[in-house]
């Protein structure tokens, strides 16, 4: 991919409503605030801790997540739309 | 369970008001921000600490909880409703 | 106890109106925020500090305690109402 | 007494006016924020600083202080009002 | 470049649209927070860490960048405009 | 002084306008937050560090400063008119 | 100079539009919040960073400096008229 994200940001795919159902993850219409699925394309080197030392990332590109509605910037890079958001919007993985 | 939190973050499951009865709890209507009972379905590996040390959460699969009513992120996994919310949002452990 | 609270949290039981004269402590009805009296009946470990380590609380089961009038959160446990709330809502420990 | 402050809390008695005057200190009625002053009936451990070691108070039961008019709650403890407040609200210590 | 930027800022280039085209980032109408392109012209030394260390930045004169719209303060210097802005406001660099 | 300020504040008396003439400081009346002249009267011993360390203030008694005209507190100390301030209100200190 | 800042403050002399325009530094009007050049007269000693050591300022007596427009106060000293600003308020420094 020709982006790389800073620090702690990550560039995510969100992931088609078809993709969720068969994934077994349906997201109610009534919840408050909407987790969404999708993909990590890259992944940031890590923020600095106070010490100033980098520590990674606990997701990698390929992890299948969740994440909440509104969270990231959307940019289109060579034609597709992706998400820039923090690992700290990411509420966890989807395995299997 | 498919799902894996991340940080700090557990996947609860909401008990129902008879549960509740049961297990000797009821929540007073005039309360103005009344708990919920809940079990508590998959736990994250625990926030890190200033140094950079990930903290394991005191909170494990199985234990019932109780939570702030507005706490956490309503998902459904496999057709199945779940919250996810912070550790810091339980406000303890039933036991017994 | 059937609840054992998390982190730096106590579950309080409110003491009576006619208790608190007994024990020589009256609330004036005209100060802007009266703190009320109440019997602790169980605590948490206690909250970590920044290296990651576990601070005891400074109150026991037992201590009757002078808490803000909104702190906590109110429960029923085994048909009796408790309150859930931090140790910092506590503002001293009433003696003798 | 019977109440024993936790952490940076103090227990202060407001002092009248006429005190005021003896000891030489009048509050201007113009003040956007008037002091008062009161003196020190008992006072906390101390609170923890960031590594989880008690820091003493500077004031002591018995200290004659200036605080803000708006500090503290008031209580009345074998039938005589207090203040509690944090020591973080008293000015200085007025001597001689 | 006659401006060196203190601390942890720097000085960008905008990019014009046509510019973004050939990149292959395309920024969608639709964004709520639309990302720019830009390329930085000149980085400042570093913020301090908690200990008072420098630490450099990740960015360096040269890389062409994303950042948001809103971000930084424009400035005409040598005739030509300039946005000075800090390294967090730098979402991530487009590579190739 | 029969007064003295606890941890980082300072008693300061207001310097008259004709005094400030004299000094070569002149505040406009146009500015948004006009600076106004004194004199330090006493000084705490000090506010704390995060390890506990009690650092000593930059001014001393005598010493002349400028300081933000909404700082501090107005107090009446043996029929004179003082104000109690932080450290950190204090702009500088007029020399010579 | 007479007047000595304290801590991580400066004085700063404004400098004239034509001034401006000769070191090549033109501010657009249609900036939301226009930066302004001016020259540093003094500085002070710098801020203490988390362990109470004095971290000195990163700029010095007679740099030619670009600050935020509404940053600073308002002084005279002297006769003249200078800014008393914190050095996190000041972008960059212009060379040559």
């Amino acid at each position: 991919m020709k982006f790389r994200p800073l620090h702690d940001r990550v560039v995510v795919k969100r992931l088609e409503s078809d993709t969720k159902t068969k994934g077994g993850i349906i997201i109610p219409d009534t919840a408050k605030e909407k987790p969404q699925e999708g993909e990590i394309i890259a992944v940031g080197p890590g923020a600095r801790d106070e010490s100033g030392k980098i520590v990674a990332l606990d997701v990698k590109a390929g992890d299948r997540i969740l994440f909440g509605k509104w969270s990231g910037t959307e940019v289109k890079i060579e034609g597709q739309d992706f998400l820039i958001m923090k690992e700290s919007d990411i509420m966890g993985i989807i395995e299997g």
